[in-house]
């Protein structure tokens, strides 16, 4: 059945054979006068769908179809929704539903409700969905969103760059807004990857001046031409220490984050000062000493994506000043799918995908 | 050799064997101008003398004098010294240098001065004693120190309830000022021992709402003498359920920190509120996942006692409010350095021992 009915997208039959993307058929959440139907153009490949579709993170519900980096037009829109228009160039992120009544979605931490539901692989409560359907991705021909949960495209950004915003972007603009990073601050940003360059960029573009750390020497001209001012090699002896007490916040996006190399990163902060990760490794720090924090009184953070307050922020900002991500497109398929989480995977990606050309590989 | 060529002490000669406190004769530093010579008359028990002396936080060299809540009466002063007099009564914390010359020392976080020297354990850096003496704590008669670790003592605090602020104190005193506890705010203090009690009387009266949180439902009517408002067993299953998003600031002056138990901690917290740990076990936190911070983007820390500006800022409070510690008494000697360290050891303490009766255990 097409849509309205049921949507169509590829998707993963077990969790860990991940190169074996299927496209099928699925239906979705019971439509609210709150819901807007989205029929997708593209979307961006992020890292959370390689963690998800490995295993990397544990198990989730299948079949499922993964994606949460999703630009389309509005083609429903329910009678009580008030900011879109059926036509309407919109964008949804890793968050599709939020209650709207906890201290939390009243203080513009909607993000951090506790009755959320992910993009993808997240069953809804009674009270958004009667079925309790999982949720389903963009690697697909449609979504149903909640209206709060829907981003307005500014025109000056177009869909292939928007669509790695809606997650890897947001992901990296929260903590940095949250820890009034601005001028005449001294920021490292750890690992040049999805994640990481969009936080040089959004780094330097709100003042501060930006160092670098990667354990890839190769990845200095880029790191230069995204905005930083100092690339420094991780891989090299005692690189930590003249970076002693350097830092007001350093933003890490590594996936791997062992005990000792920790322990550097907290060395080069200032007095109570944060080391933020949002690189989400599959495996836990191992034998943390609070000692570690206490040379410095600095402290270890993370956070989840962020709130719709900051997401619209985050578009105006990067509209204005031009900041778009660097994005290799890939046509949606099985092949372009499995292609795409493989080379995510692999980190042979520079800096991010998009999946396009969805008017090829769905109908209507 | 008595004073001034040699101080004596209660000393342990081998990490481990820590009953075995001897009294004997050890060299102090050289005297500079800015130091100040103080005879003590009474000190407190630190769990970081039990920790040291037992090996938990590793070797340490010996002979060795522990004691680092100090507090007794100047008798030589330094041509330099600005701020002291013979015959002041004055205290002594964990820190008996600083370098006074590196950002953190001109920022008021001399405490976190990469050359300070802690009371005891420690070598001296040429530029302060020309022998890179190793300093020597306040289990024994006299001790040397520079100036600006000097504190005097308010005359609304009897000496042997000084003593504990000095190192106890100030450890709790320190995060919650630089978190800017005050009224409006709900804090959870974690571990009701010598650290905890000072905190929830210090949270109390910064004007914070008080939860004790503790593993002995014993401790229950202590915890509400002292000024908490409420008390939460974590010894019950689900414990942390009702309390989720509930706090502003958790201090924990545990000493055990399971992955587990942290996790529980971690979920109790508003957004973007912090966990701050003071407790050092002698174990590492296994297993810790960033993940555990996603759900409401809060932050591990830790901290190192105070600097010299919030010393006085506490003692004036202390003095001011009349916030006096629960303190337990013990004649200095072999036997009772040792009944004070398994005392401590074993958590048999209520909430803190301060050794007095120095002058008969000293000559002059």
């Amino acid at each position: 059945m097409p849509y309205p009915d049921e949507f169509e997208g590829f998707m993963i039959n077990e969790i860990g054979k991940y190169s074996d993307f299927k496209k099928q058929s699925f239906k979705p959440k019971k439509f609210t006068e709150h819901d807007v139907d989205i029929k997708i153009e593209c979307c961006g490949v992020c890292g959370s769908d390689a963690h998800t579709v490995t295993g990397g993170w544990g198990d989730a519900p299948t079949p499922l179809c993964v994606g949460h980096e999703i630009v389309g037009k509005a083609v429903k829109v329910g009678s009580q929704v008030k900011d879109v228009k059926v036509g309407d160039r919109v964008g949804v992120g890793a968050q599709v539903w939020s209650c709207l009544k906890c201290p939390q979605c009243k203080s513009n931490n909607d993000n951090y409700c506790p009755h959320k539901v992910d993009t993808y692989g997240c069953p809804y409560p009674k009270e958004a969905d009667p079925d309790e359907t999982i949720s389903q991705g963009g690697y697909s021909s449609h979504i149903r969103v909640h209206e709060y949960l829907v981003f307005p495209i500014p025109d000056a950004i177009p869909s292939h760059l928007a669509a790695p915003m809606l997650c890897a972007g947001l992901t990296v603009w929260e903590p940095l807004v949250r820890a009034n990073i601005g001028s005449g601050q001294q920021v490292a940003i750890v690992g040049l990857g999805g994640l990481g360059h969009f936080a040089v960029m959004f780094a330097n573009a709100l003042g501060a001046e930006v160092t670098v750390i990667s354990h890839s020497p190769s990845k200095k001209d880029d790191a230069l031409k995204l905005g930083a001012k100092h690339f420094v090699s991780s891989g090299e002896k005692d690189w930590a220490k003249p970076l002693a007490f350097k830092f007001d916040f350093v933003l890490s996006a590594a996936d791997v984050l062992g005990a000792d190399t920790l322990q550097e990163y907290l060395s080069t902060l200032k007095v109570g000062c944060k080391f933020h990760t949002v690189g989400l490794p599959d495996k836990p720090i191992k034998e943390l000493m609070p000692q570690f924090l206490t040379s410095n009184a600095c402290s270890i953070g993370a956070s989840h994506i962020g709130s719709r307050v900051e997401c619209l922020d985050m578009l105006k900002f990067a509209a204005e000043k031009k900041l778009f991500p660097w994005v290799e497109t890939i046509p949606i398929s099985e092949k372009g799918c499995a292609e795409a989480i493989e080379r995510v995977n692999k980190n042979k990606v520079h800096y991010r995908f998009t999946l396009v050309d969805y008017d090829k590989a769905f109908r209507a």
